[in-house]
């Protein structure tokens, strides 16, 4: 059982700082998001600055969204700087995949930096940890769906990936699949509609590093509790939409969601299973 | 007549995936508009990583609203591979006419690719047409205006500036012209209130490229389409507006409305005229 | 007495055409802020495009919340060019005393640039006055909260600082304090919560370059107007909430208030005292 009370009262009680290094299409989200659950969002990215500002930071959400030759060398600046700190340090390889310099970039991050999580779509996650998934861009392959077949190859081939990375490793999807060395955790929270905004997988990444800080007793049902926490802020906010509203009025509704998301409510709503 | 069924359900049906390179302002809007319509976006910058990104894309969006040293070569690569490709590419000239910058590039732009479409207002279209034109920053001139009086010479210029760049050539503002080497199409669908916020000209031509891509059995009648359907989502979208609305919610309304609109709405609101 | 008629009319008859040079992050909150008050927003950043675009502009706002080693020369390049043409500057210094680039950047640009206005919250603008202030990332320090114990004291350093500088000094946070060499006006408009969204500092640095570009007669009262303007549209689109609203929603209800705002919301709102 996730003690979703103890969890969200950490975050909102002590207010995690949250250093991201992330790309300019969902930053915007990303900040308000952070604020929405209880954290606190900086973004600095240039390499004279990065060190400074993670140092006094809780954690650091590395998201390779729209990476650059000035943008790579500050991940690994800013993440060794964590790293030495023992602060959280989360891996969002978008678009891993579908670029050489994205797999690589991940790949590299990955061998030079010790990550506390590492979160991305299905595709994502096979790129780094198979070297293979055919990646759709940033969308996850239909052909890699999680779907009930395949969980539990899914499940292993994820062990397999957190025990050699040393990361909880969270696919996120339809069915999200969180798994670390011992445990795994299935969340089927969400809604389909999700896939038509931009940046819930980024926002998603940036609220899970602020549940990992604020919940250093226990990383991993924080990292599962943000998974649900998401999902189910997609479908109160789906329940919220009017005949008129579309995506744009879905995105604004899902971080309301978050803000006014209560412990109760996700004692209620939550889908998961731990295996 | 415009087919609006085929047109609309080809962008629904075929996901255009759109390679964005443009500015950091408008870059979530756009981003959101293209799911909204249907397609799906990726932006890549990186001179190293754009010609992978665009590579896996069915069109690239080029914006030079906030292009930079960095950048600049980037948009040359990704085009260049595009063009090699087939893929249709568009050009949105922000500001070309108010920096020296803004102007050469778009110009070398011009001159090293062959673009699909360039969509802009009339003041930055005279700007690259005819070296003139007097841009007010990243708003069209009033002086430039198209009304009744000068849409015959507006029309003409346009023709004369596709035939010398195989461009379908899209001057948009309160009325729309849209011309290839042939045709002319004008378009008086949209709302005065759609320049009080920012990235309606950026997120159409997202929006184009998309149209465009999903249609290349006829791309002049997409671009037509794509520049109806964002005057009429305008429209609709004012409609809603309730008293404490302003700029912010219209602009959430008005992807809202590019969402949910269906090629009956597309056929009863239409306002345009082929010549 | 504020004569917030003429200043409000002057914003909207005059629409000042406002460059930015800001970060990633809030910047399309800030060209929407522009647009809904009655300006016009230009966002330019690279070297050799800054200097133009100034030429064009009435007003410089200059935001260092992402600075990095390609836009800190063209602030530079921008304030000098925009001095030299008489243009109001703005200096938002986001984050100095939480990294040394930060409060480096921003002491260099106050050293080599004659700043109409600098902007900040009380942490920022005592690591620049003082070369003190704990600043807790992008937010102030709890310690460093304006109050009535500590007003007179904070309005002493202000008034040294705006004195040395030259600069209308706006302190915002619960209590805000505008300082010249003689005046100082105290505002206590505002709710709370707009602490829970990203960018309310960085809208309001945007909205006051306006402000200050549209009344050159009267730029000490135009600042002070603008944080009025922001603290009461925070105020109205909190009365405007409902139940399911969080900060995302109250973003868009913040801009559109302004967007709606008129002169006499602002005579009855007003709260401020001119000492």
């Amino acid at each position: 059982m996730i003690d979703f009370e103890t969890i969200l009262s950490n975050v909102r009680g002590r207010t995690p700082l949250v250093h991201n290094i992330t790309n300019y299409v969902t930053v915007n989200d990303c900040a308000n998001i952070l604020l929405a659950c209880g954290g606190s969002p900086i973004m600095s990215d240039d390499e004279a600055d990065v060190e400074d500002i993670t140092s006094i930071c809780g954690g650091l959400n590395i998201n390779i969204g729209t990476l650059n030759k000035n943008t790579i060398p500050s991940m690994f600046l800013a993440g060794r700087r964590a790293n030495a700190l023992g602060h959280p340090v989360l891996l969002d390889p978008v678009g891993a995949g579908a670029s050489r310099l994205r797999t690589e970039t991940a790949a590299q991050l990955i061998d030079a930096l010790r990550f506390t999580v590492i979160r991305g779509n299905i595709s994502e996650i096979k790129a780094l940890a198979q070297g293979a998934g055919g990646t759709k861009g940033v969308d996850a392959n239909e052909a890699d769906r999680v779907n009930a077949e395949n969980l539990d190859s899914v499940i292993a081939f994820a062990r397999a990936f957190a025990k050699k990375t040393g990361a909880i490793i969270a696919i996120t999807g339809a069915t999200d699949v969180i798994v670390d060395g011992t445990r795994a955790c299935t969340v089927t929270n969400g809604h389909p509609m999700m896939s038509r905004i931009t940046g819930t997988g980024c926002m998603l990444s940036a609220m899970t590093t602020a549940f990992v800080v604020a919940n250093p007793e226990q990383p991993f049902e924080a990292v599962c509790a943000a998974v649900i926490a998401m999902g189910l802020c997609g479908e109160i906010a789906y329940g919220r939409l009017g005949a008129l509203d579309g995506n744009s009025s879905y995105r604004n509704y899902i971080i309301d969601a978050v803000y006014n998301l209560s412990a109760q409510e996700m004692k209620d709503g939550a889908k998961y299973e731990m295996r």
